[in-house]
């Protein structure tokens, strides 16, 4: 029974503000390769982990959510850390459960270490690797992130040929496959990010009509009505804070918005809060959180869509690889300065 | 030809804060009790007088709301006025119009003042005298408040029999129908008030479950906790401001939000905002604006259901009658003061 070294990231604390590299650590375990007779999991290693903003809400230490805080690093424990679990590409390397076996690849949620004893497996996907299609695709345009586009777009936006779309993190994990979307439907698509170079990838790669760099708008109301003369029918909002604000300003009758994240609220919150709202009645919007979770019966025709759509060209998808666990606190914090550009993936280790 | 003297309310400013009675004057004009041939309108004396939150949406200077702004007072002129448009019920006293005869009893769009000739006649709905309903309540449970709440309710909210349901103003003209309503579809419900008369009324008149005066809560989001230890399904919106942040600390998943009014924001917009938004992602909440008027063709069954359980007795209603013309502006400022217990009606003359 071969033993080996399991680098991991661990939680240090539950945290209130913005995460920072150091509120994670790097911890060295040890780790049988091996799935326990009878506890029907899977040993796998980890070759792409992802950082997901969402991850953020299992740093505090609330429990009213609608998924449980990690588990903080027993410092002065002689057990086990537990690392942070995220969503993962990995490789079987032994099984207890016979729907999975040696060798296969699968994605879902894992932990930040380099192997894993991963004994839920009811929500773990088996991938069939395609040399078309890239294997940390899946933790991207083909994983949650993609689906949370899907999902918003299709089910809560309801959009139609020729509307005016506004997305907000446009060039982020979910923000591109919005776009790309809404394009393929017919729609006049508007992206707002952080910088001029993803404002460019927006218009020169992702096939976005325009972009802009919202840190370099005084007024955001004022931008939005530059880029929507006609209002917008629907606003895909990743971000919240003062763009939902200027947004809600210019939003035309019976327009949606789907509120996906906010982002600015995961960091420190603003005092400000939203100032528009009023604008629901008189525009009679509809404004709707969701989560992709709620929809999984529609996860294979996303499947089917977005790969067919990729294959044949007609959809890109833009990642920022980092290379090695010990990367993964930095890039994960990093996704709250808007540091990355594209879907942010770990590359943890060749299979 | 009879020429009558005419007592008109007419707009002196466009308002930016809460409005008040100066805002408003008496004027008196003169009238010919005609409609000309060819004009196809109607000359009604005018009964009854409705005070609604929304008018004051039409008291500012602004150009890109669902309705026009009123017509201001042309103090330096020698033409008419226009004084203030309202819903009313009146009587016709002369028809241009083959629908509508002298002596038919109409309820719609008019003027604040004695006698109007009433050119669009199209949203005029034709009352039938009924001894057992008040011809006033044309303007209240059967008329356009009514209809917001049914509409509100039972479109936007989609209830579920045994959910929680909060309304806020709760005994004004929309909420005390909506909290009826809720309980005669087998919901829980909650009010919430400014006075303890209305208190009073909500759970011993109106029969909701539970109601408190929000005024003498210190912590809005506590109290819901307590009336609503499960958390609420449905919240009725007709404030805004704090207690929709509040009620978004208690929303529970897949609750609906129907945005009704925001009186809150109709008088000194606040500056905290509403800080709570992000409350809507992980909870999947939907929040939707929502005007009456794009629901009309459910007119009909709104009036028959209503009518029939108010006539057996499950549904009543609240009105706060002012007596004469010169009462209105009074009356309408209160609104935005919470003065008014039930629906604002101003008596304006007998038939």
């Amino acid at each position: 029974m071969a033993t080996a070294e399991n680098k991991q990231v661990v939680l240090q604390r539950y945290i209130e503000e913005a995460p920072k590299e150091t509120d994670m650590a790097m911890k060295i375990g040890k780790i049988e390769l091996k799935a326990p007779k009878g506890s029907g999991a899977l040993l796998v290693k980890n070759l792409y982990l992802s950082c997901d903003p969402y991850m953020r809400g299992r740093m505090r230490d609330f429990h009213g959510s609608y998924i449980p805080p990690f588990v903080l690093s027993r410092v002065f424990s002689h057990l086990l850390d537990v690392p942070i679990e995220g969503f993962g590409v990995a490789k079987v390397l032994d099984s207890d459960n016979p729907d999975f076996k040696p060798g296969d690849f699968i994605s879902g949620l894992t932990g930040w270490e380099e192997y894993s004893l991963i004994r839920s497996t009811w929500q773990l996907r088996k991938i069939q690797p395609d040399d078309s299609v890239p294997l940390s695709y899946h933790l991207g345009l083909l994983g949650m992130p993609g689906f949370t586009a899907y999902v918003g777009f299709y089910e809560i936006c309801s959009p139609k040929k020729g509307e005016y779309v506004f997305v907000s993190a446009a060039s982020g994990a979910v923000g591109q496959l919005v776009g790309q979307l809404a394009k393929l439907h017919g729609c006049y698509v508007v992206g707002s990010a952080g910088s001029s170079q993803k404002v460019d990838l927006l218009k020169n790669k992702l096939g976005f009509d325009e972009a802009f760099n919202y840190k370099e708008e005084t007024d955001l109301d004022a931008a939005l009505k530059r880029y929507f003369p006609e209002g917008i029918d629907i606003y895909f909002d990743n971000v919240g804070g003062a763009i939902l604000d200027a947004a809600l300003l210019n939003m035309r009758i019976h327009g949606r918005i789907a509120v996906c994240g906010m982002v600015s609220l995961h960091s420190i919150s603003d005092p400000k809060g939203i100032q528009n709202l009023y604008c629901v009645v008189p525009k009679r919007i509809k404004m709707q959180g969701f989560l992709q979770s709620d929809y999984l019966d529609k996860f294979p025709q996303f499947l089917e869509l977005v790969t067919e759509n990729f294959k044949q060209g007609r959809i890109v998808y833009i990642e920022d690889m980092n290379e090695g666990l010990e990367t993964a606190p930095g890039a994960f914090a990093g996704l709250f300065s808007g540091k990355n550009v594209g879907k942010q993936v770990i590359f943890v280790a060749r299979d």
